[in-house]
């Protein structure tokens, strides 16, 4: 079964929005075993659309077709499938009367534009959209079923959870199973996790993908077959025993979601005092509901006066070391623990740059430290300094990984071969 | 000149990740009045990348192929190339010299993988990637020029600006000068802003473009041609009479950015303090190097605790109105300005959800204050609360906008269509 989508929409192709829609659709059919062959972004061009439906019904068994079926003039998805099989269209009294209905519902009147989203080609077979006026449909050219879904990602989502996954799983042979095992990793790069990885036997069935997301690498172990996913879990653990440290979340989308999970857990709570991270460390753990419950308070302490005020750094340490020091960090955590005595604190003080780097603590430098109730764990690193936003998103996931590794009672402090140890 | 995109990579397929170093490479050549026709998106499968250059180039002139250019055994562009035109890859001297001289700077053994980024198809040329071990290239087929580029989001950049965006303004014939304004919108939805400005007159060559990138919606006004550009400032300066309150930046990337410009030329000091937005507001101006001159400190004071330990707001206030009040929000940006005495202080705190709605309070409430010097400035609005993230950052752009206005000398409280006023 070979399955493709086509994306329409001028402000798709001209990257005024990303098109977050194909990566979610192809990332739902994947969960399902059902793995995307290609992609095509179209424009709002008739002849293009045409062309497209028309040379990619010969290479696929079934088409998605994303976009194109709203009430605007810009909307020709269903015109121009009708001219690629090359025949009429008609209007759907099933889906008139719907709209007819939805307008009165929402005691609108109904703009004339809208019953156009009633024409559909004639051999066309209505799909039920129950969330919005877009009517979906399916209809056969060549070897592909093509497959029409609104642009609204809430009704996309509806329509392709509820339609699309049962209409292929209905029309094809798909009992083959899959199952994917996804771990997160810091402080290495591609190269070296493959050539680190190299020399792991991977059974039948089992694939190795890499997908760089910084600050992160992710390793996809791919499973397919019921033979493959039986092997599944000693791959993932031969892996995490090849690359020990660097392996810091399995499943989970971020460093953050691993630690909001651990810390709801363990029952502690956390306080966070900020320089260089600027919020962004705090923001990422607030990101998730629930994150009242561990997280007391973060404060950025962007100036000296902040962290001597707020924090209680001594101001000579910051005169002697400099604010961007273990001394300095440490007093930041152990201040920033104190606040409100919580169990744990992290604390970052780096140089994010694109200025006020010296010889000695270029760009990159960040002191990083976790306050315990009876211990402090700090370091200081090189890290990349590509960008001032790169700086920042490498510190955070260093700190939360100090904290992790905490709570999970394995050493604090280890090496990240892409993170060379500072002074 | 018909320019399309290859964008290859399982992951980009896949839809781990989002795409968009496509939605950039079309935005910024946009910008250059170069039009994207058409984008295709394969997987890491050699027949697919073949099949792609080998039909793609017949209709296209133009190819921009991003990504499958790197070390690892899945990056095969440039062997699927060399077979789609039946010719062998050889290794490029110039660029393995540069990548032995690559990893000795840096001080680390090069890994044997590395080596295959040097193979190119035969006729190609190459084109230099200065930030990166992935060597660029471009080669002919049929009717187009493909042309190679790395996936990594910076070495894309940097290859497309310097190399890509001058290749073919100097292979084609694109002498028509263009020039862009664009212009942010906050609290009004796409079709508001564009019934609202549906009578404005655009002179011949002027044309608009929607834009929607949460918490934003841009307004494009581009011109083409010296008559159309004599007319941009003009076209500009109507439609910003036009929505008056909702145009928060002209020809800047966010209102951070804005507002970061607007403080430095202020020389007035800022403090933060943060409930739901939870460190995201003072991280997007700790994003811009130079913060550090007016931002002093911000207080994530997630915990009511917090908020009386560390803001000074009054324990009974929170009791009798809540944590998400005007009383409550006022106390604290007021206690945040007090604390290292800033000019100015911004307070947050709402209902992010999913959960912790009421009735009185639902999802999306969310309390904002701006205090100055004499004057403090509250609102409470009601956001449309899709998600959490949704939320928060309509939460931070309401609180930028404040302050905005306010070194604007402009009304600080305004009416935005999509956010309507809570009680």
């Amino acid at each position: 079964m070979k399955l493709e989508m086509i994306c329409t929409g001028e402000e798709v192709l001209a990257g005024q929005i990303v098109d977050t829609n194909a990566a979610w659709v192809a990332d739902t059919l994947m969960d399902h075993g059902i793995e995307m062959q290609q992609r095509m972004t179209v424009g709002d061009r008739l002849e293009d659309l045409i062309q497209a439906f028309q040379q990619r019904s010969q290479h696929a068994d079934i088409i998605l077709v994303n976009g194109g079926i709203g009430p605007t003039s810009d909307d020709m998805s269903s015109l121009a499938m009708a001219m690629a099989i090359g025949e009429p269209q008609v209007e759907n009294k099933e889906w008139r009367q719907r709209l007819t209905q939805w307008f009165a519902k929402n005691q609108r009147p109904m703009p004339v534009n809208n019953l156009k989203q009633a024409m559909l080609p004639e051999s066309a077979i209505m799909v039920d959209n129950p969330v919005g006026t877009a009517c979906g449909f399916r209809v056969k050219l060549n070897r592909a079923w093509l497959f029409f879904t609104p642009g609204v990602p809430f009704e996309l989502k509806r329509m392709v959870t509820d339609q699309f996954i049962p209409f292929i799983k209905n029309e094809f042979d798909l009992d083959k199973p899959v199952k994917v095992t996804k771990l997160l990793t810091i402080g290495g790069g591609e190269s070296f996790l493959a050539e680190k990885l190299q020399d792991i036997h991977l059974p039948e069935g089992i694939e190795l993908g890499y997908r760089s997301s910084m600050p992160y690498i992710e390793i996809k172990i791919f499973a397919r077959g019921e033979k493959a996913i039986a092997h599944l879990d000693s791959v993932a653990a031969e892996i995490n025993i090849c690359l020990a440290d660097l392996i810091v979340a399995k499943n989970q989308l971020s460093l953050a979601a691993e630690l909001h999970q651990l810390l709801l857990d363990s029952g502690k709570t956390l306080a966070i005092a900020e320089s260089c991270t600027g919020g962004m460390l705090s923001s990422q753990l607030v990101d998730f509901a629930g994150s009242s419950r561990y997280l007391v308070h973060s404060i950025v302490s962007y100036s000296n006066a902040a962290k001597v005020n707020l924090l209680g750094v001594d101001e000579s340490i910051i005169d002697i070391h400099g604010a961007v020091s273990i001394e300095t960090v440490e007093q930041m955590a152990e201040g920033a623990r104190a606040v409100l005595d919580s169990d744990y604190a992290l604390a970052t003080s780096g140089i994010a740059g694109p200025d006020g780097g010296t010889d000695e603590k270029p760009v990159g430098t960040v002191a990083i430290a976790l306050a315990c109730r009876e211990q402090i764990f700090s370091q200081i690193l090189q890290l990349p300094a590509r960008s001032r936003g790169l700086v920042r998103s490498l510190t955070c996931a260093v700190a939360l990984d100090m904290l992790r590794r905490k709570l999970n009672k394995t050493a604090v402090l280890v090496n990240y071969p892409s993170y060379k140890k500072g002074n």
